[in-house]
């Protein structure tokens, strides 16, 4: 079946705004509060988490394995030795967690993470990934099998680094379940100086589809110019409040993850 | 035996200036950074505890079983069901966390927080409580025992609610170990306006003793406003670079519990 075509969205020019990392810092809480856009997703090992306890937004659980900054740092919530570093805290890098992380040790810690946005009283909307993580196939395979228990939307990431033929199994796997498959536009590396024109750009040319947009904005307060990309965060938060960046942004038809969700558990 | 004595502190003015809370938030770490003074304690379930990785202060464990902000909020280390409130932070008051909390549990947590400072290359170089909620007569024992099993020297707290006998039980117990009884000075609650004066008043009235004074200096950034009691904290990094607070407190023979630990172990 197709999500997409279900929700009378096909060949239209569909965008959902996703807002990564919050309740990691305040500074992105900040961004998200004051640009009130509604669709993001929360770190729930991090203490700004209860920031957004019971909030009416669109928000889903930012799935970690990794803590990428030397400060703020988060640790899992859940026991797993397989999940942390010598000093305890998550992995620094992918490549670690890839190296390191129990697929059991890493569904428990899911699991955690989503019950503790529950327990925040927000049913979440949906679940994605924090670095990609879960593109380790285990990974996705325990990932893909969480969403549909919980019957919520996921974010399949782009890039799953494995032999063509475990890859080709994983996509028959997901395309088998009535999981929607978005068209993903990160450009979290991008120029900061450069960023306003390149979603102008890039939004004003695309063609038909459901694409998720993510996008890191945090205020450039003290503690958020702690964030070693903190430029590019701002330059997001600046990019997303532009008169322009906004007119070509709302060519498109805006969809929330809940909407997805709901359309969803018809079929699920 | 007398440490202050064997130390040749007796009859003088003695004076542990302490920053309570590090790690917790980046405005208290900037206060902490900024003012140059040695001495402190580290919340090791904070998000912020790395920025202190291998500083060379003298730092403590902040033994913490009460998170009691909104945001940020802190999770116990360890899994004891009795540490965590329903949305998994430690309890909010020290009220609640000792109707609920577990000693053998605490210990756990306890151990645990002293080896996550070791953890960041931090010897510690003393203990103390958060919010006082060691004072529970069954915590208070397991406080002094880590301290014992560690050789490290902790700040007694004055309040020990309990019964009378069950207190004079507990006095005996700290007073037949080697550790030091500090004169403790804590004015969190004062009115910012004039915690200047009451400090530059106090201070030039005490009498010898061995004083460990508590501040909360915290920088008034977007994020540290978001603590309740940042006017206090505020006022206590102002107070502490005006220049008669500083002569007064400069009066006094300094004391770091990096001094104290080294003599203690000769008794330990």
């Amino acid at each position: 079946m197709d999500l997409w075509r279900a929700m009378g969205l096909e060949g239209r020019r569909v965008l959902i705004i996703h807002h990564d990392d919050l309740g990691f810092t305040e500074a992105q809480n900040r961004a998200y509060l004051a640009l009130g856009l509604p669709t993001g997703s929360v770190q729930t090992p991090g203490a700004w988490a209860p920031q957004l306890r019971a909030h009416p937004g669109d928000l889903g659980v930012h799935l970690t394995l990794t803590s990428e900054c030397d400060v703020p740092r988060l640790r899992p919530l859940t026991g797993g030795a397989s999940l942390r570093d010598s000093e305890g805290y998550f992995w620094p890098t992918r490549e670690a967690a890839w190296q390191h992380v129990d697929a059991g040790e890493a569904e428990e810690e899911f699991r955690a993470q989503i019950e503790a946005l529950r327990a925040l009283g927000v049913e979440p909307t949906h679940l994605d990934t924090h670095q990609g993580t879960v593109g380790r196939p285990d990974l996705l395979a325990v990932y893909v099998r969480l969403a549909l228990e919980y019957r919520l939307p996921c974010m399949i990431p782009d890039v799953v680094e494995a032999p063509p033929e475990v890859r080709a199994k994983l996509e028959a796997f997901v395309a088998q379940t009535p999981l929607p498959r978005v068209k993903l536009v990160n450009h979290y590396r991008a120029d900061p100086a450069t960023r306003r024109q390149l979603y102008i750009d890039l939004f004003s040319g695309a063609g038909p589809g459901v694409y998720h947009f993510i996008h890191h904005a945090a205020v450039a307060t003290e503690e958020g110019r702690m964030l070693p990309s903190w430029r590019e965060r701002q330059a997001d938060f600046e990019a997303l409040q532009d008169p322009e960046v906004k007119r070509v942004l709302g060519e498109f038809v805006p969809l929330t993850y809940r909407e997805v969700r709901d359309a969803l558990r018809r079929y699920l």
